[in-house]
C-alpha cells in the first residue's frame, strides 16, 4: 500500500475503507493479495449487477478481443454496437412499447446527466431545473448542481445554479423527517408554479431518481412520481428519471419504476448497463425531443465501448425470461427481512429499513456509527458502504447473481459487525 | 445501419462521415463489414496511440480476464492499479524529477478537467479561470465553459461563466488572424489582472493545451508558455496544463510540453493513458495543492478501471526507452514534409501546416472544403477528421504505431482525395 | 400630451392609466391642467404618506432653499443631514430601545435592498438568500432577483440567481391559495436547511416585506414572522425586513411590524421617509453587522439629500404624539369596512379584502377586471392603483392625512365604479 | 458630529476626508457650521455643474412648491415633465437630428444603466455585454458587474457575470500602462468575436464612458469610439454611453461626445440632469428599440420628480446658446495650463494631468500621496476628490459657473497644499 500512499491522491476514500489489495474477483467475492475473500455487498457501487468476472461475459471478451473487435470507436457503427442497440430494442423497448432513441455519450452517469440537462434545456427554451433533496446526479458542474449532498457541493468553487430543490416523494415518511414529502408537496409547488408572482421560473425539467440509491435508499412513492409527472407536465417540462444505480434489474424489473404506468421523457442508464464494470452510459430520449439535437453538439471520446456493448448483451441477455428477476425478488425480500430482524432487536434505537429488490438499506441514524460499523464490516470479511446525509446508512446491493450462502453469510456478517460495534449481547437471528 | 437509424440518437456524428459499420480493427487499419480496410488517420481522436487492438496488450488484457482480475474498483486498492501507479511513476515521474500525486476521477477528459478545475478553485479561494480562445476541454458544464466552440458551447442552455479568454499563443500566427497571440498577449492580461480598477478578477488556474488538438491544432510556442506560467505564478493563480490529446507520446515526448522547462501545478491526462481505447483519466496534481481535497470530495464511479490499468502499463513500456519516440518524431517529419508538399502544389489556396510529431494539420481555410475532402477521403479508404473553427482543419493523428507503408498510403491518399474534390490536375509528390 | 407621446419611452405605464396631465396637488388631490380635481388613493405608490405639498414641509423647504442649505451633500455632514439622523433617532429609534446605525444609500428603494444584501453576503460569507413569493423589493439586479413577479423577472435578460423562494406567510389563507403559507411551511424549510444532503445551502438572509404591498397586499402573521426570524437566526442568517412601502406609519404604527416584538437585523426604508416625494433611502444596520463595512464600499451620488432630511425631519414630527397614528388606525377601519361592505354586496363573486391601516386592498381575482375598474374609477375622478398576481388587486392607499371626506368620497367612487363595471345594480352602502 | 459617529453606518466616507459639518453652499462655495468658507472643486461629485443653489433654480423651485406643483409623480404626466420633455428635446436632441426617446427610471445613475443593460439584453437575446477596464457604472448588481473597481465589486458578495472586459481606449497612452488601449485592441477584440471558436459570446452591448470619471480621468480617442461603435454595430449590438458624470455641460458642449460624429444607441444621464443636485435619471433610447420595452417593466418609485424637472429646465436654458459653454472651454483651458504647470515643477515624479473642459486631473501616480494632498487640501480651504486606481488621481470638477476668482483661489489652494504634502520648496505658478 505504501505505492499508494506515495503517489496517489489524498481525495482517495474507499480505500481507507477497506484497507488492502484486492488481487482478484469472482460474482460477490473479492479476494485480496493475502488470499483473504470477502463477501461484496456493494458491487462497485452497483455496477457489478452480474457478479465480478460474470463468466458468460469473460468469455465473450475474450473472443472479442481475439478477433480484433473494436474496443473504441466513438459514436462510429461497429458490430458490437449493433448488437447492443439491437438487443436493447427487442428485450427493453419493444416489450414496454417504449419508443426510446438511444443516445450515447461519455461512459459515466454524470455524463448521462449533463446530455439530458442540456436537451430538457434546449426543447423547452429554459434554464432552470427542478431536482430533489438527498438527490445524486454526479459531480460535474451542471449534474453537480442537482446533487444535494453538500459535502459535494461544497468542492464545486463555483455556485451552483440553475436549480430549484423540492423534497423527495418517500413511500414511507423517514423517522423524524419534516420535510413535508408526498403528493401534497407536489401540490404546493404546483401552486407556486402556477403562480406568475411566485418568484419560480417555469421549469425545464424535473430531474428524479425513482429510488435514491446515494442519497440514502429512498423509494419514490408511485403516487409521487404521478404527481411529479403529471406536473412537469402540465409546465412543459421534460420528465428525468435517473435510473443510474436502481435500474438494470437491480430492484427485481430493469427499470426501477417499472410496472408504475409512468412516462419519464429522458430516462439516464449508466453502471450496471456496461455488465462487466467497464464504462458505459445511454439516455433514452424520445424521438421528439431527440430532434432538437444537432449532430455531436454533446461528444465524448469515450462514447463507443467495445467492451462495455459485448459484455452489456450478455447481460441483456439475464433479461430474456424472468428467471434472474425472480430471484432478485426473492433475495431481496431475504434481505429485507433480516434487516428488519436487526432493527427489532435493537428496537430502542429506532434503525429504520427501506429499499426495494435488491437494494436494501438500514437508516442507523448515525454517520459515526455506520462508519463503524461497515469498518468491523470489513474487518469480518463483509464489503459494504454507507450512504445519506452524514453516511448514516448502510446500503446493501449486493450483485443480483450472489449466491444464496454468500447472501447469508453477508448478512450474517453484518449482524455480527453491528452487534460488535454497538455492543448488545442479544442474539441477532438470521 | 438500419438499427442505427431506428434506434440511435440523432446526436451520433463520426458515423455520418463514414457511413459502415466496422467489424474489426488492427494497428492502423479498420475494416468493415464488407471486408474493406481503411487506414486510420484518426485513431479514435487520438486515443488509439499505440494501435487498435496492440497484440502485448491483447495478451496482458486476456491474461487479466482469466485470471479474474479486477476489471472495476472504484478507488480501492488493487494489484493492476498498484502495477499502473508505480509504473507511471517509475517511468514518467521519477526521469523528470516530478513529485505529482496521481488522481483517478471518472474516465473521461472532461473529468479531469472538471476535477482539476474544483482544486484550482478550492486552492486559491478565487472563481474565475482563464482559458483559451480556440481551447477544447470537454463538455460537462465545468470543462465546457472553458471550451471555446460556439457550436459546442450553445447547447448548455444555460449561461457559462466564470471564465476569462485569452487568444492563444501560437508558435508562429496562423494565415490572417489578428487575434494578437504571443507574449506580447500576455503582457497586456498582466497589465490588466495588476491593475485593481481593470475589472478583471484574480484568476484561481490558467488552463492552457500546450497543443490545442481539437481547436485546429495550435502549437504554443515555449515563449508564450512561459510568460504564462509566470503570469499564473505572479498572481498566485495554478497553471493547468490540459494535454489529454497532446500527451502520452503524441508529440515524440510523453508530455507534449517536454524539454520546455515548464512546471504546471496540474497536468490532465485521459485518451491515450489506458492504451487499449478503455476509459481512463488522471491527473497530475502537486502535493501541496493535492493536500486541500478532502477523501472522496470528487467522486466519480468508475474511476478505477482495471483493463485501462493492465493495458496502460503496456503502453508505458513503450516510454522504456526512446525507440517508439524517435519512431514518432521520424515519422511526424515524414507527415509534415508531406503537408508541406500539398501546401506547396496547392500554393494560391493559401494552405497551412501546424502540429508536432504525430499530430499534424492542414488548415484549408474552409469548413466545406475540409469537409467534401474528408468524405472523399473515407470513399477512398482513408479515415481522417476536421477540426478547429468551422472544421476548416484535417488533423492528422494515426497510431504512433502505423507500419511505414501504411502511413504512405494514407498521406498519398490524403493527396489524392484533396486533388478530386479541389479539381487540380497537378501531381502532389509523396 | 403629444409631447410625451412623441418624447417618451414606450415604457411609461400609469400615465397610460390616468390619461391626462397633473397640473398642481394638495393633500389628497390631485388636479389636472383642465381643472379636474382627483381623489388620491394612490398617493405616489405609497410615497406621499403625509399628503401633497404637506404645508409644514413646503415652510421648511422654502426656508431650507432661500436660506441657501446645502441640497446635495453625498455622505458629507451637513446641518439637516444631523437633524435628520438626530430627529430620527430620537423619535423611531430610542423609544424601541433600538440601536439600529443608519445607512444611506442611492434614494430608491432598490439601492436600500441591495445594500442590505450585499451586507448580510458580507457578514455571512454566504451567497444565497429566501425571498418570498410574492414579494417585491426592487428592479436592479441583485433587489429583482428577489422580486417575484415574473412579469418584472422577464425583463432582466440574464438569469437571476442566489435566490430561494418559500411561500409568504399570510395572517389568513387567500381564496383557492395553495402554497401551504404559514408556520408549517417554515418548519418544513427548516427542515430542509439542516438535513446537509438537502440541496439547500445555509443562506445569508431572510429578505422579508411584513406585509407585501406590491405583491397584493399580503399581511404576515406574527408567528409566521416569528418563525422565519428564529430559522434564520438558528442557522446564521440575517433577517431583513423591507418596510419600504408599509414603513413609516401606513399600518398605524411607524413600522409594520411594531409591537411583534421582533428584531429584524437590517430593516430597508425608503418611499414615505423623505415626507415630500423627494428621494430618500435608509437602512437601519446593527451595529456588530454594519462593522463590516468599509467606507465607501457601497455608495451612490444622491445619498446625501437635503430637501429629504428637512422634510424628513417634518414628516417624524407627527410621530411625537400618537394623533397621526390613531387617525390612521380608524381611517384604516373606516377603509376595511367599506371594502367589507363591498364584498359582501358582490358575494357570488368572492373578493377578498386585506391590508392593515391605510393599506387595504380588495382582490377582485381577475387582473382584467382590476384593470376595467381602476380605468373607470379614474374616468369618475378617482386614482387607485393594481397590484397582486396580474394585477388583480386594487390597493387603496391614500395620504394618511386625507380628510375624511375626501376619503368618503374616494371610497363611494370606488363603489360606484365597481358597480358600473361589474353590472350590479344593488347600492353599496359607505 | 457626534450625531453621527453615534449613528450613522461606517460606511460614511466623504466626511472622513472632509470632517466638518456644512451649513450651506452657493454656487462654488460650501460653508461650514463655523462659518469657513471652502472652494468646492467636487461639486456634489459632478452634479451640481450649474453651481449650489443657482439662483434662477432657487427661484423657479420656489414658485413650484407654492404653487403646489406636483413634486411626486411616477411616470404620470405632470406639467413640469411636460415641460422638461419639451425643453430637453427643443435644446438637446432637434438642434442634432437626434431622435431618442426619453426613459425615466429610478432618479440614479446605476438605475439608468441597469435599464439600459435590460434593454439591450432585451433586444438582442444576448446575455453577455462588453465594459471597460477603469469604468463605473454603480453599484447594483447589473451595473456593479460593469465597474470595474475591485473594491467596489468586492462587495457584491455573488460574483459579477456576463461581462467582457476591454481596455479603454485613451486618447494618449497613461504613465507606465501596458494594457494595450486605442483602435489596436479593438482589432485583436474583432477577431475573437468574429472566430466562433474564440469562446467570446457576441455581445448585447458595449457599455463605455466617452470620459471615464470615476476611473480616473481617461478620455477616450476618437478613433478608439469610432472603432467600438463600427464593432458594436457589426456584432449586432447596442453602444451605450454612459454620459452620466462627463455629460450635461461638463466637458465644454453637452454630451462629452459632441462633435465626434457617433451614433450611440442608448445614453445614460443622471448627476447633472436635474440641475440643482436633486435626483434624476435618463436613458436616451434609439425608437427602434425602446419599441422593444412592454410597460412598466422596468420601474421604480421615484422616477417623478418635479424638482428635478423644474430645476432641469433651468438647467437646459443655459444651453440656448453658447455662453456658458464657451466659459467652460475657457475655463478648462486655464485648469488644465495649471495642472501642467504642477506637472513642470514635479517634474522628476511624473505626475500626468488628463481631461477635457472642466473635469481636468492630476495623476499622481500613488493613491497615499493622492490622499494626503486631499486632506491637505481640506486643511487650506479646497474641496478636492480622488479617483482612479488606488485613488491616485485628482480630480478637478468645480461647478461650470464658478467664478474666476474662485477657480484661481482652488487652483492655489492645490498648488500649495501639493507643496505641502510633497515637501517641495519651489514655486508653482498659478
Amino acid at each position: 500500500m505504501n505505492v499508494f500512499e506515495e503517489w496517489e491522491s489524498e481525495i482517495r476514500g474507499y480505500c481507507r475503507l477497506y484497507p488492502t489489495v484486492f488481487a482478484s474477483a469472482s460474482n460477490a467475492r473479492q479476494v485480496d493479495e493475502a488470499g483473504r475473500s470477502y463477501v461484496d455487498f456493494f458491487a462497485g457501487a452497483g455496477v457489478l449487477n452480474f457478479g465480478h468476472n460474470n463468466p458468460r461475459m469473460k468469455k465473450a471478451l475474450i473472443e472479442f478481443i481475439e478477433a480484433d473487435g473494436v474496443a473504441h470507436s466513438l459514436d462510429m457503427y461497429t458490430v458490437p454496437k449493433r448488437a447492443f442497440v439491437q438487443k436493447f430494442a427487442d428485450t427493453v423497448l419493444r416489450p414496454r412499447g417504449m419508443k426510446y432513441r438511444m443516445q450515447f455519450m461519455g461512459p459515466t452517469g454524470t455524463n448521462a446527466v449533463e446530455a439530458a440537462l442540456k436537451l430538457a434545456r434546449r426543447v423547452t427554451g429554459r434554464t432552470t431545473v427542478v431536482a430533489c433533496s438527498h438527490g445524486f446526479h454526479g459531480m460535474t458542474l451542471g449534474s453537480l448542481a442537482c446533487t444535494a449532498n453538500s459535502y459535494f457541493r461544497n468542492a464545486a468553487g463555483v455556485p451552483l445554479e440553475h436549480v430549484i430543490r423540492q423534497p423527495f416523494g418517500c413511500d414511507k415518511p423517514c423517522e423524524g423527517c419534516t420535510m413535508g414529502c408526498g403528493p401534497a408537496a407536489v401540490d404546493r409547488l404546483r401552486a407556486m408554479f402556477e403562480d406568475a408572482s411566485s418568484g419560480l421560473p417555469k421549469p425545464a425539467a424535473f430531474v428524479v431518481e425513482p429510488i435514491q440509491a446515494e442519497g440514502g435508499v429512498h423509494v419514490a412513492s408511485r403516487e409521487w412520481l404521478h404527481a411529479v409527472q403529471t406536473l412537469a407536465h402540465d409546465l412543459g417540462a421534460l420528465l428525468i428519471f435517473d435510473d443510474i444505480q436502481a435500474g438494470c434489474g437491480r430492484t427485481g424489473t430493469y427499470f426501477s419504476f417499472d410496472g408504475m404506468e409512468l412516462d419519464p421523457d429522458i430516462v439516464c442508464l449508466a453502471k450496471g448497463i456496461g455488465g462487466f464494470g467497464t464504462p458505459l452510459a445511454m439516455n433514452l430520449v424520445k424521438p421528439e425531443h431527440d430532434a432538437h439535437w444537432s449532430p455531436g453538439e454533446h461528444t465524448g471520446t469515450f462514447r463507443g465501448q467495445g467492451f462495455s456493448f459485448v459484455a452489456g448483451v450478455e447481460a441483456l441477455k439475464y433479461f430474456d425470461d424472468d428467471e434472474l428477476m425472480s430471484e432478485v425478488r426473492r433475495k431481496g425480500q431475504r434481505m429485507r427481512e433480516h434487516l428488519e430482524g436487526i432493527c427489532a432487536d435493537h428496537g430502542q434505537r429506532r434503525f429504520q429499513v427501506r429499499g426495494k429488490g435488491m437494494m436494501q438499506a438500514i437508516d442507523l441514524g448515525d454517520g459515526a456509527l455506520a462508519k463503524d460499523v461497515a469498518a468491523k464490516c470489513f474487518e469480518n470479511g463483509l464489503l459494504i458502504g454507507a450512504c445519506g446525509t452524514g453516511g448514516r446508512v448502510l446500503k446493501l446491493i449486493p450483485p443480483l447473481t450472489i449466491p444464496d450462502e454468500d447472501l447469508t453469510e453477508g448478512l450474517e456478517l453484518l449482524s455480527k459487525s453491528l452487534r460488535q460495534v454497538v455492543g448488545q449481547a442479544e442474539e441477532v437471528p438470521v
